[in-house]
This record gives C-alpha cells, structure tokens and sequence, in this order.
C-alpha cells in the first residue's frame, strides 16, 4: 500500500468514531487547536521563515512570498476565525423535512458529515487552520495536500493541530497531512474514491482541470472569478464609483475582485470617465472594448483597446475591462457568454432591473448595489470556507459548515410492509 | 461537431429560457405530456412489441424482457405517477436562509434548477417518463440514454413528450434523446461538462464504474443495494418475518430488496427456522454462514453455506444470506463493512438500540420496523426519483424535484464596500 493510500485509509478508518462525537466536544477542540497554534507560533513562525526564504531563492513573484507569509498578527487573524468557527452552532444532527406518511411510517432526514475529505491547495497557510477547522467541527475526516512551497508551515501547523487532537476524544488519525511534494501523490490521491467522498482543489484552472480529468473522487471545483458590474442608468453613481473601486482595488489578487465593468449607454460618457479617473489613481489599467474606448481617449496612458480575450480573462491584478451596452438584455447576455458563475451584480436604483438581473443571471452569488467582493464565507457569517464553488451540484459559492454535511433518511415504523 | 456535442448544445441553449418558465406553465406541460401519451398509447405500445420481440430473438431473459414491457395498465400506473409530480409543490425560486448582515446587507439563498442533466439508463421504459417529467417539473433540460433494448419504445415516448412541448412556452430542445444505440456516445457525452451539469447513471456497477472514471462531469452513482436487516433480540418475531418476507420476496430484482439478514443470537435457534420455513415457500433459497448453517441443518436442500463473498453480493434475486451477531456491535460492525449504504434497517423493541441503530448505521436509509422496500420516491412522498443515490455528495437516497435543483445566493445592498 502506497503511502497515501495509507493515509488515506487512516483517515476513512477515522470516521466513524470521528462522527460520533459531541458538539461541545468539538467545540472545545477547536480552542484548543486556536490556544495550542498560539503557543507553538513561534516553531511555525520560523517554519514559515524557512518557506519564505527558500521562496525567494527559487524566485517566487514578492505577491507569491506575500500570500505564504505568517506574521504573529496574521496569525492571531486566522485564530480568530478559528475561534468563530468553533462558537457557531454545529449542523451536525438537525432534522428536517419531517413527516408522516399515509402508512404510519415516520420519515425524517438527518444531517450528518460528509466523511473524508481531501483539499489540494497552494501556497496560503490559513487554509490549513480554515480547512482542518470546519471539517473537525462538522465530524469529518480530512487529508490536506497544501503546496510544496509552504510544506515547512504547513507541517509545523499541522503538528500543533495534531498535539491538541492527542487526549481529546476525537481520533488522531481525523486530519491526515501529505508532506512529501512529489505531484505524483495527487495523481494518486485522485483514485481513492473507496476511502474519500469528496475532493476539492483550490488553486488554478490547470489544477481543476486536471482534477476533473483524472478524479474518480466528486470532485468540487471553484474559485475562478471573472466576476462583473453593470451600471443601469438610473444608478447613484457617486456610491456606484465606490462599489467599483472596492470591487475592484481592495483586494485585486482574489477571485472574488471584478474584471469586468459593463455601463449603460445612457450614462457612459459621463460616468466612464469619471471610473478611470479614481481608478487610475489606485493604478488601475483598462482595456475598453471600441465604443468605451471612444470616451476615453483623453486617458491614452491608462487606457488600451480591449481584444475580445480580456472579456474572458480573470484578471487577479490592477486590470478591468470596459464595455459600453445598450440595456439590460446586452449586459445579462454579455454576463452569460463570459461569466464564471461566480460573482456578478447590478448597481442600480430600478427595482425591476435588479429583480430580473437577480433572476436571469445565474451566478454563485448575484448582487444588487455592493461589492463583489463579498462572497466570502467570513463576510456572509460562515466564519470560513473550504472553498468557494463555482459549479452547481452539492454547494454553490462559499462553502461553511452546512456544505460539509450530507443527510441520512430516517424511517421509523411498526413493522409495515409495503404492498 | 459530432452529434451528442451538438444535442447537448442544443440542451444547454435551451436552459435559459426554461428557467424563466412559470411554475403552472411547467404543471400544464406534464399534465399534457400525460394526456398526449395516453393518447398516442397505441403507437408506443406497438413500438414497445417490436422492442420485446428484438429482445426475445436476441435471448434477453424472460426477466429483462418483462422489464422494458409496457402495456395499457403499466403505462397508466406511469402516467399516474407523471399526475403526481405534476401536482407537487415547485421548488424553484424558494427562498432560504435569510439574514440580514450587520453591514445592512440582505441576503438569502434561492433555489434554481440545477441546469442540464444527462441520465444513461436500461431497460425500464418508465425511466423516460419519470425522469423527463421532474426534470421538466423543476426547470432543468434532460438528456436520455436509454438502453439500445428499449430503443423504439423510447423513441415513441420522446417524441409524444415533444409534441406536447411544442406549442407550449418551454423550448422543444429542453428533452433531448440520443437514439444512437453505440456506446461510444456514452464515452462522447462523459467529456461534455461545459454543456451538462450532473451526469447519472442507472445500471450495473460496470456502467457505474465506467462514468465515475471516464466523466469529466460531475456523477451521481447509486442503485446499488446490498441491504441488511438486523433482528434484535427483542424483535417482534411474527411481525418481524412478515417485513423480512417483504423486503425479500415482494421484488427481488430492485436495488432495495434484502440482501442479508442479521440474527441476535439469543433469538437465532427460535428465530431462524420460521425465516427459513416461512421464506422456502417463496422459493427464497439461503446461504448461511456456518454459525447459522448450524441451526438450519433440516433444510438442506435450500439452506447451503455461505462463501465470504455472498456477504458482499447484491442478489436480484430469491437468495438471502444469513448470519448469527452477538449483538447490536457486532451487526453494526457487519454493515459498515459489507453494506453499499443504500437500505438498511433494524427490528426490534429496544428504542435504545433502535437510537444507536440510526446513528451509527450511515446508510442513505436508515430503518426501524419497517421493510427496506420502502427506499423509494413514490414510497416516500416525491411523487417519482431520477435515481437513489448511495453517494454523499449533493443527494443520498431517492432523489426526486428538490434533489434537481441547486441554489444561488442572493444579496441585496446599498452601496456596501467590503473594509
């Protein structure tokens, strides 16, 4: 048996002991995972030291070294988050959809953990504290495959959690870490459907591609945003040009960030130029498709002729995209063609366009004047996420607590039979 | 673009203006798809004597051949079924999960169709109808493939289900059908996950196995039942045969019929020679392992010893393992490793036990009293089911309307900036 088939099957004999566990004693272990990853900060400060440097040997992007960095605030940050996650309510065990039937029969469904689940991720470390978080709180097993470029951190985090699971009641062998950052291990990961029940990838499109290509395992992909805005010409556009800029500057590197600005042709020679104007000052760059290229002439530096691959680019830096539409019908058609289901949203003050863009666009989360860069499992009051889904089964945009459960039907009788 | 890209484009194109379709609209198209099959009974019934009659020159078995049978009484029994879903609540565009944000923000979950379904399946005629019917009923578009076996008479029931679309406001192209009987269109479809959505197979573990590992589109496997029943020591004993006799005999060949029964040895000398004596009469033959085999030695000719792998077979037929447990761990312990987590159950009057039962056993039915044969979606209130799944992710057990949808997240602001 190969190593991580080993672990593996550790993890998913794991399980039912795992499941069985009480809320307050998952509760307390999160805690004490917080307490215990605070204690030891200083082993995995150096360890994340060591990543960094080697890191910057190899010449890794300074945004690269930024993302896999630990500091004792950006630690306390992600303890936090822990700490939320313990305190909220555990899904584990509710009922729902109660009923009798016309035999007698008491139906019921229950929620109960997914089982064993694997997350192959890159270079941040949070996700390691975020991950093993909500799959202890929910009674699931995980096996975590973060990036090599973090493989000090990651295992020195992993040692803490590991510490404070020993003497609770939760089972060791509940979080399983693969440390050896051979690629071949996830090519063999992918087969173990025996043992996991649910895979998720969180990192490139060549990643997710190659997950669902090869993974006999369910497979969640997400985390790909090329996400928009449409600006209706009854829209506040002062508030408007704040949205955007959040959308777009506050966190540029993220899936959640906009790429793609859509206006009303009504307000665009007056509102695009007042866009690049602000934006130009966070040093954004546009490329504006030929009728918004027209307005814009006078910001030649700042703003080049989009080619019609920018409408399909996620851009994860200082980049938008412009585009001049008739209506509504053009931005909810040009949103369908080229959006990734993940984020998108009007800003606008007519009801009736915000119903029907709620209603025709089909995105993971739809929005009506805010940012996108909401749709976040902290900001919607998940605490964390295991990822953020772009595909529609299972669990659609950030993924908490409740999407790591599934249910059992639950059928109580008097010895009916059926006829 | 060969010709299952181009259905499953058409399919895909089609899935727009289906979701904007109203809930009556959709309850008038079943009723009329009812009507009009009902109406055109005679060409699909003649289609059907040409499938049977292919059948029996091939030498399908007289089984498989009354599988794909219709005639008038069955093909009401499907259309009853068809009024029924047609009646059910629709569950597009409910709205869940509601909160507001300390930030102001409104949000909320709403549920919408999943998107485009493809379902592979044999034989079984009914499939077409059911299928189409809560695929239609819940705003998804359908692909079918059904069995080349059945081919005329699906061919029938899919162009009555189109010409009752035609004319209505859903789009012909939201039932799309491939008539081509090769199975390299399956190896053709399993790749098209930027048109379709969910992919489910209903067959055997082969076909299973061949998506799972061959899909590029997220599956949902299931069907596949080896069920146990656990009689506890302090089990009504009468009663308990006569559910015993149930999920054994009433039909063998379905996924959700007993597998293996599960003695308490307090019970087992008393209890297993009125199984056997009562069972014999249906010709129900046994295999026992030799704890059990021990007890049974004065029905020799239909009491045989059980091989290792019987306790891991699903047997379609009049066969049932039997096996003597100390007590509740060890029959817990039994199904854990032997169960396909489909159907299993529990007789007894112990609700301690019966508890322990439900939480421990972690199948997508879970029983107390009652036959295994209830694990169905007419059986539990959904009108019909695409399939039961035995997997955990999305759906587990018989999936009916709600199964068929998934949700977007819906946020309503006022201009809010992420800080």
């Amino acid at each position: 048996m190969s190593m991580v088939e080993s672990i593996a099957q550790k993890a998913r004999n794991a399980f039912p002991a795992l499941s069985k566990v009480a809320a307050e004693e998952k509760t307390r272990l999160l805690e004490k995972i917080a307490d215990l990853i605070w204690l030891k900060r200083q082993d995995i400060l150096d360890a994340n030291k060591i990543d960094m440097e080697k890191g910057e040997r190899s010449g890794l992007t300074p945004a690269l070294i930024d993302r896999l960095r630990l500091d004792e605030k950006r630690l306390m940050g992600i303890l936090n988050d822990l700490r939320q996650v313990a305190a909220l309510p555990d899904p584990v065990g509710e009922v729902f959809d109660e009923s009798i039937l016309p035999n007698g029969l008491q139906i019921y469904k229950q929620r109960v953990p997914l089982g064993v689940l694997a997350v192959i991720y890159e270079s941040r470390p949070n996700v390691t504290i975020d991950v093993a978080g909500l799959a202890l709180k929910t009674g699931n097993c995980v096996i975590l495959r973060g990036g090599s470029e973090t493989i000090h951190t990651n295992s020195a985090l992993v040692k803490a959690i590991k510490t404070a699971i020993d003497g609770s009641a939760i089972p060791t062998d509940a979080v399983q870490f693969i440390d050896d950052p051979d690629r071949a291990r996830i090519s063999e990961l992918l087969k173990l459907h025996q043992y996991i029940d649910m895979l998720i990838p969180r990192g490139g499109e060549t990643l997710h591609r190659f997950c669902r290509e090869n993974s006999t395992i369910p497979v969640i992909t997400g985390g790909i945003g090329i996400c928009h805005l449409f600006v209706d010409d009854t829209a506040d556009l002062g508030s408007s040009l704040e949205v955007i800029r959040n959308a777009k500057v506050q966190k540029p590197s993220v899936c959640n960030a906009l790429d793609t600005l859509l206006v009303h042709q009504n307000i665009a020679a007056q509102f695009l130029p007042m866009v690049v104007s602000r934006l130009k000052e966070d040093g954004v760059t546009f490329r504006a498709e030929p009728q918004a290229y027209q307005l814009l002439k006078e910001y030649e530096n700042v703003v080049f002729p989009a080619q019609e691959k920018d409408f399909d680019t996620e851009w994860l830096s200082l980049v938008l995209s412009l585009k001049v539409v008739q209506n509504l019908d053009e931005a909810i058609h040009h949103i369908r063609c080229h959006s990734t289901q993940h984020s998108d949203g009007i800003l606008t003050q007519n009801s009736e366009n915000a119903d029907r863009f709620i209603s025709e666009v089909d995105s993971a989360a739809v929005y009506v004047n805010a940012s996108t860069r909401f749709t976040d499992g902290g900001q919607f009051g998940l605490g964390a996420e295991v990822a953020i889904s772009t595909q529609r089964l299972h669990a659609r945009g950030p993924m908490g607590l409740r999407e790591l459960t599934t249910y059992k039907w639950v059928v109580r009788g008097n010895y009916q039979v059926r006829p």
